[in-house]
């Protein structure tokens, strides 16, 4: 690890004094000038009354008189936060703020965070239903697995604006897009890989799911109390799902049973629970994306002693950052400006593609998987596939 | 009226072009940067873990390192928007979005523009509730009567954060301020007045409420059925109350019925309904605040033929503008910087006497009854009265 506890206890200071000199990492800017009787008269009573009675007759028009085209609740109900778990409405605004801020800041969209009082099913859907008119999309976050499968399925079923799970779709689309190129960098062959994933949470299903549907390879799926196996049984309905279409050869063991002869791990589990060992046991030329933050799975250079040929963790001071927010910036500026009622299979797949094709053919190479996050062709990129999957747009 | 059919048509199209190139009156701004690796790892992950530890040990430490201190949530369900009824939510959001807009303009204050998609009490209660502890504040807007009045009365039970119905208590603090600058004008004595009001909805009963409170005088109560008296049956329970405390004398009939002798008119009702008679039967010196927009239940220039002393409209081309904006930015301002769980009878009667005191005596006459609401010191009076009634801060 390249830095000390005490550098990490400065940064936390540090992050904790600047929390409290922002008092609120975001702020309203008002777009409609509010300075005289005139302004007044147009922006509120009487002039606001127009608007209201065209979109009283056509509620598409809402997309052309406020913001609803630029507009998306960041929700959460504060029970997967981070690392941190169930803390709570409260505790998780900081973290909602960031992602508005960074809505903001990577695709000019204008993000609202909103964190609900509740840990029931129900109640989460239908107070994020009841208030869906006032937005044109919702980002599902830090909703704790399986209640996040449910809680999004009933949304979209239910909204007419699109709703997405960042924990899981963005975690899977980034992933999808860094195993792209790290097959290109391999030489491996898409489609016979296998791959074993720990952590069986929403990022971790989804990976899963988002693998299958490109056909990338066989998968495994373990949690903390091995590999998961058809025949078994488990409390967290997804996890049952994904028994009986993974795990093909019915490997039984634990995580280092399920890594002999595999060509890629995915980590999105705890720090420090593969050896070099695990990783000399894999196929030649293996990758390695080992994302638990802070702590990664390996470290990236025991990896590479042991002869991982691609790298990748959660983490910026590493090569290879597999970061959310190469994904859902673009995915939510294509489907707003396409006006698109749903986030479909085609859309997350065109994004995956499109991340990958920032990194041209020359720029390419072990150390070099992924676009930097703060590279602005990625938003254009994704929002432009995006765009063009909706075909009577 | 001093303006033609032609302008105002013109107004209509001007309002409705500014709002088409708008496209919605807010954006987010955002104040903590976020153009580095560096920036990243403070205002999300992993600096983000810091506050949203702290907030989850002391929940109060949501107004040190979020926004919620300066946060409010202007909701509304759409059905009272304006003059305009029962438009829905996603009509009512350029109102909203207008609202918020003089929230920022007028107070420095944070509001976020939320519709609910819900007629149903229980529904809207529980969303909004569902939500509060995103905002450091609830702003109810356009709510029809009597719902309004139910809605209020159990968020304010159940929330720890200021709700405030503007369209009631807003506009009962401001008229009760014009009153008592118009009592000052005309020599008339407090307490012993005779005062009706026309218009029996959210607005008028509130002012019926608050002149009570501040103890003006006795009041007559009118709605478009006329009289409203003891003994008579009424629907909306809110009338069903305020007919056992007005109306004394047991005035029967109609608006002229009432307004003879009366001391003070106040309409909230429909444009053009009193009559120069009706003014000429009032008592001498009559204060006639005709608020009805955008045409007063009498016009400024016959009132005053009729023998008004002080007359007030809701406009802002006649003197004495009796607008809400007087009220709101500069109670929430007051409500958010003392940290008030609930807004008091106390703090509005304060907000009362602080938006008066802004007009001094040198300037205070029958046409200056009010400051103008682009005047900064009602915002900095009301929040000032407001946090010296919270004794405990």
């Amino acid at each position: 690890m390249d830095f000390t506890m005490d550098s990490e206890l400065d940064k936390e200071l540090l992050a904790l004094k600047r929390h409290a000199e922002w008092r609120g990492k975001l702020a309203i800017e008002v777009k409609s000038p509010i300075e005289t009787q005139e302004d007044l008269s147009l922006a509120y009573t009487p002039g606001v009354a127009q608007p209201c009675l065209e979109i009283a007759e056509d509620e598409k028009l809402a997309y052309t008189y406020t913001g609803k085209w630029n507009t998306v609740a960041v929700v959460t109900d504060g029970t997967a936060v981070l690392g941190l778990g169930d803390i709570g409405p409260s505790a998780a605004m900081p973290v909602m703020e960031g992602k508005c801020a960074l809505f903001k800041s990577f695709a000019d969209i204008d993000a609202i965070p909103i964190c609900i009082d509740s840990k029931d099913v129900d109640v989460i859907v239908d107070t994020i239903y009841n208030i869906s008119k006032s937005f044109g999309g919702i980002n599902l976050e830090d909703i704790s697995a399986p209640r996040c499968f449910e809680i999004e399925k009933r949304l979209i079923e239910k909204c007419d604006i699109p709703v997405f799970h960042d924990d899981q779709h963005g975690t899977a689309i980034v992933v999808c897009a860094a195993l792209l190129n790290a097959i290109k960098v391999t030489g491996k062959e898409s489609g016979l890989l296998k791959i074993v994933i720990n952590g069986a949470g929403s990022a971790g299903i989804s990976i899963a799911k988002m693998i299958m549907q490109m056909g990338f390879g066989e998968i495994i799926l373990c949690d903390r109390f091995g590999v998961i196996y058809d025949g078994a049984s488990y409390n967290n309905p997804a996890q049952q799902e994904m028994a009986k279409v993974t795990n093909k050869d019915k490997v039984s063991g634990d995580l280092s049973d399920a890594l002999k002869d595999a060509d890629v791990f995915i980590g999105v589990s705890k720090g420090g629970i593969v050896s070099e060992d695990m990783i000399r046991s894999m196929a030649k030329d293996p990758i390695v994306f080992a994302m638990a933050n802070p702590v990664p799975e390996i470290m990236p250079d025991e990896a590479k002693k042991a002869g991982a040929a691609v790298v990748g963790t959660g983490r910026s001071d590493f090569p290879n950052q597999i970061n959310n927010v190469l994904a859902f910036p673009g995915i939510f500026r294509g489907a707003l400006d396409s006006r698109a009622s749903k986030i479909t299979e085609e859309m997350k797949q065109a994004a995956v593609r499109a991340i990958a094709a920032v990194v041209d053919d020359e720029s390419l190479d072990a150390d070099h998987i992924l676009p930097d996050v703060f590279d602005p062709d990625v938003v254009d990129n994704i929002a432009k596939a995006i765009i063009e999957t909706v075909h009577d747009f």
